[in-house]
């Protein structure tokens, strides 16, 4: 299966501490799957440069995009801005766009506060999508998102359009039988569509296992060719 | 802050397409936390071989404790034992104690599907906690859990003892007022306490933005001497 790839870098103490859920990964995954995007890693960090730049440079060259969450703000914790600007080597430039809005916006006095929160990495891009409170930062293939989930959705729909790809064409066959019972007829299916991929989930409701498989793939035709074989090897309809 | 670290492997394409949304990294991060170990890294990777063994190989040395979760089935996208196995460079050997319990328990025929299961990393910990369904498999400094959250509580917690630590004290301070309006005093006490975590949530509702700090740290007094600064310098009670 043959699309493009993403990666999640998901930034903040709260979340490694268990104070905060994350809700941002399975709403992203979830939306870029189903434009055609396979997620292929996810990391989280720390608020912490060097961890950030460190996550950043494993998944920056590997991936067509790579989406951060959080770090976004105005206080010492929030240092993505800056991480990604040394992760990719591009250095921080003043942007006026951003100081006027500041300014005008939020009525951020002059000084050195303002003047940090107005730097960005060189040759990003700065969007300005209708309804939104704050631009849209890219810079290069990361696009850069804050941690609070309701503006995650907000502007992830803003640009979902953009990373549309090929769609993946998914099947799924609930079986009533345990995991053990279906591994020989699914392996052999598994062998004999390489560009097809399966999942197997075992499930346990009132001491009992059942499973459910998942087809996917690029090729509607071979997903359910796919199907057709599983089922006439497991015998069911 | 200097306590125990852990790292999580969360094993599953299912969580990378979001088809199911994972459960298991917010209650593992909780419950760690609680026991005084902090969670460094989380990395979620798909049922591919190289991909779990190199997310293994980079967290391994770096961390006290790795948890996995995930791909510990008998289907062919169960690989987890085996990328273990090569990560920690241990080779795969027979275990007759797992042999008999597939044989006896679960009733698996003998057979190249039955060696496969009954291999585990030399030098592994299976432990046989009660009411525990399957044994808990132990690599060198790796705790394997399977992916199924139900199953992944009942593991942890008969394990959790094991990694108590020295506590970590936490306040939190809820403020009306927006992040930017707190910069300046929150800088001043961050500098003040480097042995204290601090953290700045902004919360949106009705078109309000509220903010939260958080304060961590392994000494109680010190997190309560920075509590008190900080109210003293936005002038709350």
């Amino acid at each position: 299966m043959i699309c493009p790839s993403a990666a999640l870098v998901i930034i903040g103490q709260e979340l490694l501490s268990g104070k905060v859920k994350d809700e941002n990964v399975g709403y992203l995954t979830e939306q870029l799957y189903a434009l055609g995007v396979e997620v292929k890693r996810v990391l989280f960090v720390p608020d912490d440069s060097q961890d950030i730049v460190e996550a950043l440079r494993w998944v920056v060259d590997r991936h067509d995009y790579v989406f951060t969450t959080g770090g976004m703000g105005p206080t010492h914790d929030d240092v993505t801005i800056a991480a990604v600007s040394e992760a990719l080597n591009r250095p921080m430039v003043h942007s006026p766009g951003l100081e006027l809005l500041l300014e005008k916006l939020y009525n951020v006095p002059p000084g050195p506060e303002r003047s940090r929160l107005c730097c960005i990495p060189e040759g990003a891009e700065l969007l300005y999508p209708e309804n939104a409170r704050f631009p849209q930062l890219i810079v290069g293939n990361v696009f850069l998102f804050p941690g609070v989930p309701s503006i995650v959705r907000k502007k992830f729909s803003a640009l979902a359009e953009r990373f549309r790809s090929e769609p993946i064409y998914s099947e799924r066959l609930d079986l009533n039988r345990s995991e053990l019972e279906i591994v020989l007829p699914l392996n052999a299916v598994v062998e004999a569509f390489a560009d097809v991929r399966f999942g197997s989930y075992p499930q346990y409701a009132e001491g009992k296992e059942t499973v459910y498989l998942t087809l996917d793939g690029t090729q509607q035709e071979r997903v359910l060719d796919a199907l057709s074989m599983l089922k006439r090897l497991l015998g069911v309809q």
